[in-house]
């Protein structure tokens, strides 16, 4: 794949927006992290005030991955295509939550077992405790694929997309990514996923374990750093889905497309996208805080902002994403229709 | 004023949607707070499922407050009336964010100076640090026209009541209400309200201190505690607005309608409230952290858990309850319209 190169958000616009700000009808910093999320909004739509969100799409990326046969998992591996049948039927949480905010919802399929789909990557992925979750064809494809669903989405309209995972297994791959870019240990980014017991999270963090070992030595004592070495830790660690939302959260940025980002899964491919494209970040906003540790420490590594809401969300889906969208909506209204000092005849402050 | 007794909220409608959330299609607890929220809103409903809120009301109650003649906000009293004009031309944060949501906005004015009100209860109220800020004939008015309010809501069919506050000086008045009920210092409570200096911050603090000490004097060594030393409280720290709302909050407890409290000014009224009507707090819901020191301090006494969306907001008028509404309805709908395992043939868990 070869990638174009990342663009800046519009820093005009957030120097109108922080002007616009200081003249609202209220104390200065009244609105609290509203004002910076209202100047983000400026800056990555390139205007002041800011314009509503015309059509945002949440993006449910799907895939099988072969670490859940050792049991990291409280949900058996059917579960991914069973839930997939739940998405196409409307029952699913981020159904439900897209529906109310008029949000569309794609479903793409990318390595689900047993399912018919004509983007599947291939049909789960390796054990990467003992094997590699992708070769190196496969990575490349679903970059591409990547890259693909983010032009069209945005070529058909889209200017916000939240990407949603689904995949049993898929917070063990997620907290491999971000222990191998961040340095971390296994116990420090190995969470209990959709609820296992103390005997699933020790098989978890031994399977973590064993992949970044099978990780360091693919990459031959290089630090993992660059596109290169993350193009390797997709490789390694995989899957699909994970290598399918990098290269889609990079081609966003490169499109000038904000991303409202989820949990721990999401994540972690924003965490090899910005290897794969530094600078990529400023187009995103994290939406929750994940339970799962690792979360934490991939949004440190990319410096963004505490996410908006912390509700104890661990579903997935983007969810998380889906119930902090309207702080974010809420922040652009306020800059946008808010009256100021002058319009509205409301006296400064004195002291 | 002869208030009628508390009702509780519906233990049976809770119990089925402890019940139901249980079998829709997540990990048990993968919705974290929204799961607690929904099983609440039956409760307040008396139903489950939940069905959408019909008919949601910010009621925005504004009054002057003599304190602020003593320099205790950065603003000059003069907002407050100011301000009653940006609400009816729509320029003001509560009117935006309560029209993205579908929200009717009633703003009453029980005690702005120089402004024609059929509400009032009187014009600016007391300076506490040195005299009452009502007559008990006025916190009888006061709490009367509380009720009336309630009832004229719910009569006309809301479902759901957000409170907001606009008084230039009212984070005082609150602070030290707060102060009286929870027994604490002046200094735990005192905040920097619309942004005042460390100047305003000592004169604030020294505002309250005298407050409390002659509330002290009118209670005759009797602790703060129970209906009468409540009515004192609204008495000498006042005022008409936070007496407005101790009784609207009350009755909508009465009238089995659901409350989502705001910042420190709201939730300085709902401790008032609780002490006129145990058990009211089970029908409020807090929806946003304010900075000020003393809401925290009401909240734990009232035991309500977190409040919903923790950004910095600071502004008053409803504004941050506004902000974490999407939260309960999200919670609301997930509920309501997400499949069970059953309906979509998801494998339950394994392990």
């Amino acid at each position: 794949v070869n990638f174009d190169e990342i663009p800046f958000p519009d820093d005009e616009a957030r120097a109108a927006a922080r002007a616009r700000q200081a003249r609202l009808t209220k104390p200065a910093g009244a609105l609290g992290r509203l004002e910076e999320l209202s100047i983000w909004a400026c800056g990555v739509q390139g205007q002041c005030p800011p314009r509503p969100f015309n059509r945002i799409r949440a993006l449910v990326i799907a895939a099988d991955h072969g670490i859940a046969e050792t049991g990291v998992s409280a949900y058996p591996p059917e579960v991914t295509a069973q839930m997939l049948l739940n998405f196409s039927s409307g029952g699913a949480a981020v159904n439900v939550l897209a529906q109310l905010q008029g949000v569309g919802v794609r479903v793409v399929d990318v390595g689900v077992m047993g399912t018919p789909s004509e983007d599947k990557i291939r049909e789960g992925s390796g054990r990467i405790d003992t094997e590699d979750a992708l070769t190196a064809e496969e990575v490349e494809r679903a970059l591409a694929t990547g890259v693909r669903l983010a032009d069209e989405e945005v070529d058909e309209g889209a200017d916000l997309l939240i990407l949603g995972d689904m995949g049993i297994g898929n917070t063990t791959v997620a907290a491999s990514l971000i222990a191998a870019l961040t340095g971390s240990e296994p116990v420090s980014v190995t969470g209990r996923g959709t609820g296992i017991d103390d005997n699933g999270w020790m098989r978890k963090t031994v399977a973590i374990r064993d992949a970044l070992t099978r990780l360091r030595q693919a990459l031959g004592g290089v630090p993992p750093l660059g596109p290169d070495a993350a193009i390797t830790a997709l490789r390694v660690l995989g899957g699909a889905d994970l290598a399918v939302m990098a290269g889609l959260l990079r081609q966003a940025a490169v499109r000038r497309t904000p991303v409202l980002l989820d949990g721990v899964v999401i994540c972690a491919a924003a965490l090899v996208a910005e290897q794969l494209g530094p600078g990529a970040q400023r187009w995103w906003l994290a939406g929750t805080v994940s339970p799962e540790p690792a979360q934490a420490l991939a949004l440190q590594r990319l410096g963004l902002p505490d996410p908006l809401v912390d509700l104890g969300l661990r579903l997935g889906e983007g969810s998380g994403a889906l119930v902090a969208l309207p702080i974010l909506t809420a922040a652009m209204a306020t800059l946008e229709q808010m009256a100021t000092f002058d319009q509205a005849g409301v006296s400064e402050r004195t002291a």
